[in-house]
């Protein structure tokens, strides 16, 4: 065995596959999101994000930094210990209760990542009950199925939003069987919304538990930003509700949400959860006063959906391929992962633009595709910009437009031909 | 199946076996650590952390704290993405040059935690190596025994840094089959250190790979904080070192040193890396400060070091049951887990000392012990303190002193009754 070779064919397989990842080296700019500064072999240069799941802007917010040097100043940049062992600041605690009360659970834990709550949670709960089902939908996020994997409990897939598959496979199993049913509320690549109440509705007749994952919509949707299942008024009849402080909330961590006895399961037998250093007081303190703000203001809420909106109505006009999404996410359709990398690396080389081409493994193949997500910040204008520069891109490169073509006259006009831009996008 | 009633009975369990945890609520109060608040049923006290993984203070240290709170009115609370989509910050692409260096290795990787730098750099490591047998020490971590046990590889378990039985099993494989070698430079609840040396021989001798987890060792050993790796100049014979930023380093997050294949290849295959939100810049940008600082300067080391030896010496001067330790960790043996709890509960009580009892399954049973970390914050003051505090508890709750029994004179004359301290251990 040759360790260095071996390795060596390993990458050079991902490279065949063309799946190798090159990290954009990126300094967003606090106080001019979606501004950032990237850095590439010795070059330095100014872009605009639009493909970060930093929704919001609350990342930039001046309470929610604040929030974060006052608890440094005050507390220290790290938390010192696991949960158990001198690691629980107060900061922390304040922040379960905030997210116990967003949810109207009795009891929130947190996570030093979100992909760490689903895969302790799930596996941990699964792995509890005796002789579990898990149903878990064929699209859910990687974090999921790998909790669901490492629970060892026997799994079924049921069709993404399929109520009807699901069904039949939860009477399959019978009603006193234990069952969870594991899935998400908004699926972050193609941005469609499941059905929550059906789901809701064959748990009790089948007598399942329900998880549910809101990742992409905790502080984006319901009147203090506790989801789909707020909007929709279902957070009382779903188990445990996972969610991000990473995304919206523009800060770092995941958590789940549910009665204080399934909680304090989860708290006393995930390993992930216990042996693991605890969150920082100063992020902790950041995520409660984002939380907060959301809770109390729509106005970032009414922003986003304005921008989404505009930005979703401008590029169908240009004859844009824009997929379905009823959504934040507006996922453009380019469905070749070759000319997907090219559409980005020109949206970059030429216009300052930063996406990130999205591929499989993250998306069946043929549907390759540029993911955008715009923010309160992302204005008319820049909107306008992400639109002539994707016509212009679409253009250059031969990717095919949606099924009612390119007008006839539509933006083209407007394609001024930028600069490699030093200033901005 | 009664959800709610099955996880009321789980935590009854748990209960039943004495290992139910109740977290410390803890403020600490930058500036003047070890001192800390400590909120209960709404309470509010002062008392001394005896236990905290924050090994040099480094988390109070203003330059660190200062770098956190630059970096976040520079960039915001949070990454916003994933390493792959917007989330590589330049501070963390900084970050992980100053860990290569720190370990001479070509290239460095960081984690949201230790346990996921373990966990997904083990089992990726192990499940892409065609038929690989793991040879894993007795004692690893949770994170390693984890990431084992998800990379689906054979394991065999070596008896706690014996080098005659890890070579028995070497042999046993052969040297053309793929081998990984898994183990600890120190042992956090012992605080022994391995045979590195002698398991590099035999890696070489067996031709094996090399993963050492040094976590409770790096920013605390050699001249630049490199971990013993450093200290016994045996860093370029171990393959992957891993280390983590919240212990001495004083922050969050974990990593993995190694050649840039290796590194690569984690990168491209781990999906516990992939589908994570990066670290927030303020605190790679913290973490790199903590480092840069602990590789120019050696007055925390030899601090700690003073402190840890004067707390050994003064606490077995009083007969006290220190176990044996050639770290910075001391552990004083308890022996059962209801004395243990009981002690600590008085320690913090009467005494207004935290240290948090360390019971199965962290330790064998019968091994129940206090785990003392001393940092250069714990002035001679307070290890007298200490000092007089455990012997007050010893003899209330009648706990074994160590062989040689309590000494005659010794420290009782000193044992000043302490009141319930409001202002301070």
């Amino acid at each position: 065995m040759n360790y260095q070779r071996f390795f060596e064919e390993a990458i050079d397989q991902v490279h065949a596959e063309r799946r190798y990842r090159v990290f954009a080296d990126i300094e967003r700019i606090a106080g001019a999101f979606p501004r950032a500064i990237w850095r590439s072999e010795g070059k330095v240069e100014e872009i605009t994000v639009w493909c970060s799941n930093d929704y919001l802007g609350m990342g930039q917010h001046p309470d929610v930094v604040s929030a974060l040097q006052n608890a440094a100043g005050r507390m220290g940049s790290g938390a010192g210990g696991t949960r158990n062992i001198s690691g629980t600041n107060h900061p922390l605690v304040e922040l379960e209760l905030e997210l116990a009360d967003l949810h109207a659970k009795e009891a929130a834990l947190v996570f030093t990542s979100g992909f760490v709550s689903n895969e302790a949670s799930i596996s941990t709960i699964a792995r509890l009950l005796p002789n579990c089902l898990v149903l878990s939908d064929e699209l859910n996020h990687a974090s999921m199925i790998e909790g669901v994997r490492r629970s060892g409990a026997e799994k079924k897939i049921f069709r993404h939003n399929d109520v009807a598959h699901l069904e039949s496979l939860l009477a399959a199993a019978g009603r006193e069987r234990a069952k969870l049913i594991v899935f998400e509320s908004v699926y972050s690549m193609d941005g469609d919304i499941s059905p929550i109440k059906e789901i809701a509705d064959l748990a009790d007749k089948y007598n399942a538990m329900t998880y549910i994952d809101e990742v992409h919509a905790v502080g984006m949707y319901g009147n203090r930003g506790g989801g789909i299942t707020e909007r929709e008024g279902l957070a009382h009849r779903i188990d445990v509700i996972e969610g991000t402080l990473a995304k919206a909330f523009g800060t770092l961590g995941g958590y789940i949400t549910g009665s204080a006895t399934v909680v304090d399961a989860v708290r006393s037998y995930a390993p992930g959860f216990i042996f693991t250093t605890a969150l920082p007081p100063a992020i902790a303190a950041a995520a409660t006063t984002s939380i907060r703000h959301l809770k109390g203001s729509q106005a970032e809420r009414d922003a986003q959906q304005r921008q989404v909106a505009r930005t979703k109505e401008v590029l169908t006009a240009a004859g844009l391929p824009v997929m379905p999404s009823n959504t934040h996410i507006v996922p453009v359709l380019v469905g070749d992962p070759e000319l997907c990398k090219m559409a980005t690396d020109r949206l970059h080389g030429l216009h300052g633009i930063y996406i990130q081409p999205i591929n499989y493994p993250t998306v069946p193949r043929g549907t390759e595709r540029l993911r955008i997500t715009p923010t309160p910040f992302h204005d008319d204008l820049l909107i306008d910009r992400l639109r002539d520069a994707l016509v212009e891109t679409w253009d250059a490169l031969g990717i095919p437009y949606g099924a009612a073509g390119r007008p006839a006259v539509a933006s083209s006009e407007r394609i001024i031909p930028l600069l490699v831009p030093k200033s901005g996008g």
